[in-house]
């Protein structure tokens, strides 16, 4: 085998442009002024300074804001509080495999809507509620969504958040790529469409890095204590030299020159694994053409048996993640995400060739 | 009102003496050498350096390690897997309040057993599982108790392993003060002991600085690998940097130097704490003398209202924990436990003045 290994299941940011020199800076600088505040224990919601940035860049309350040791913590903070085993919970049919398994875990009931071109398939939720249908909480990822990369247009958000307050259920809206968008204008988010019917939830880990651990939550006052309580109960607080850092680095402006540098390495990236799709996947599948994030879904047309493929993909020294683990009810066996921003365009354009001879295969 | 403030509810480290400098030190020499590595995600166990080092303190595979965001979100990953709601769950009456919340909250049917001078009455503990009571697990903190500041003996210890492996249940170790030992010998933990029938939990938040957020458990491996697999659904992984920071403070020697420097503080507070107790309190209530921790837990020989008490106290700047928040069931009226690390000896002194004046007053 002297294929070299191509990882399109690595749908992580690039380590090589991480900040490491500035972030190490940062935690000196956190360390020297608020050493003492940010060793010792503290309040659950997070340390006060980037709560209050937090705050100003939403225009809410500190309050009403939550940070914790990533997401998807409080996506099962959510999970905890708001679901009952038997509850029904919407997601969009792709959507993020480890917020599938949260829910899961809760005990929900998952109800699968389509995803289409332009986002989730509205009409279809609209009968569904219509029909009586009571969900407690529906998760969207409207922003470059994970695994398809699709972006829910503007019109649909605000028939999504209509529903949503006329059948009197929550959105969790999950914003991780949002401000990682490569051209284009940026649509309102849900929260900003209507933050009384919306927890919004958004992270550091794809605009700094992961291994900060910090994300947020936006929830209304009564929701936003609720969650501060359980978390309390849970850890008591999160880690607030992480949170300083990311502070830090925020006020000595280095965030936004960041995510410059991060667009500047992404965007060639996705422009790459879009050609490479139209020159050898053309026949062989479908897709879609996001202007930002992480990720390209693509739906092989032909039937094909997901197991066939990892394991001939493997014998290529190609690794895929499992496209069932994005669906509900065992759907899938056609969906492979493909992400483009941890690997060189000469790995996408490879990986994207040696995918198609395998599929041509089948 | 001229009293200045005393916080009897402060039963945290003393941040003056938080070693800030080294640790800047180490973060800056983490980002440095690994910071790729940390920065990323990484598996849920925990920074790898630092789960070998602790691996071979504990002379385990380090497979059966899981390191995490503080100790208390372990105690709550083992209470969602192990417990069912109405489950019987054992905790030593009194015992550390927010693991009392993390317990009742998984459903537990949760059951005090008494302590004694010595530690938990293992007789009463003996006759509950010879008449047929089945616990699924008990939650015991051997060394330096919370809230009491008692000390499992030897024979109590082998007692305990005994029954929890003839009545088959597991043994929550939960020992975050064992090496804030001022004086006296070691006993074996209950994980030495039978680490068959235990779940050792520790962490670095009294030994370096409760921000790092850095608890871990040792458990056997099957028991391991469905502790890392709930973790890793629940918030990927901790965040690597923190427990760099940990690792290199270890291995540049500066755990032993702080643990030297933390008892050289806080011994003399425990002496200033017994004797004051020995000077106002001797015919008022009864304490222990424990070698080490951060508590002397108190009981007042008067019934007392514990609102009325607290509402006195506050009057007079003095800040009390509510003692019910040890029990189950109500009790803990005339229970008040007084730390002293984070107090200065004129604090210490002053606040048992006021406290002993408030009890003859009621």
């Amino acid at each position: 085998m002297d294929l070299s290994e191509i990882k399109f299941t690595r749908g992580v940011p690039d380590p090589v442009i991480f900040p490491k020199k500035h972030l190490a800076e940062c935690a000196c600088a956190v360390l020297e002024q608020h050493g003492d505040f940010v060793l010792q224990y503290g309040p659950v919601g997070g340390f006060p300074p980037l709560r209050d940035w937090i705050a100003g860049q939403y225009k809410v309350e500190n309050e009403r804001i939550l940070i914790a040791q990533g997401s998807l913590q409080i996506v099962d903070t959510i999970s905890r509080i708001f679901i009952k085993p038997g509850d029904i919970v919407y997601i969009e049919e792709p959507s993020y495999d480890r917020s599938i398994t949260v829910f899961k875990r809760a005990g929900a009931r998952l109800v699968g809507i389509p995803l289409e071109n332009d986002g989730l398939d509205v009409d279809a939720l609209s009968e569904r509620l219509r029909m009586g249908e009571k969900p407690v909480l529906f998760y969207i990822i409207p922003d470059f969504q994970n695994p398809s990369g699709k972006v829910l247009s503007l019109e649909k958000r605000k028939r999504v958040i209509a529903l949503a307050k006329e059948y009197d259920f929550w959105v969790i809206e999950d914003s991780p790529y949002r401000k990682l968008r490569y051209k284009g204008e940026e649509l309102p988010s849900l929260f900003e469409l209507g933050h009384d019917s919306v927890m919004h939830i958004s992270s550091f880990s794809k605009l700094i890095a992961p291994g900060l651990r910090t994300g947020y939550v936006i929830a209304p006052l009564d929701v936003a204590r609720r969650l501060l309580k359980f978390s309390e109960d849970t850890y008591i607080n999160p880690s607030y030299l992480n949170q300083g850092i990311v502070h830090e680095f925020i006020q000595r402006g280095l965030l936004e020159t960041n995510l410059i540098e991060l667009k500047k390495v992404y965007a060639p990236r996705l422009l790459t694994m879009l050609d490479a799709l139209d020159e050898h996947m053309s026949n062989l599948a479908d897709w879609t053409r996001p202007d930002g994030g992480f990720f390209i879904g693509i739906l092989l047309r032909q039937n094909s048996k997901a197991d066939i493929l990892w394991d001939r993909a493997r014998k290529v020294n190609l690794h895929l993640s499992d496209g069932r683990g994005f669906f509900t009810n065992g759907y899938g066996e056609q969906f492979v995400r493909l992400p483009f921003c941890a690997l060189t365009e000469k790995e996408i354009v490879e990986g994207v060739e040696r995918l198609a001879q395998l599929i041509r295969a089948i």
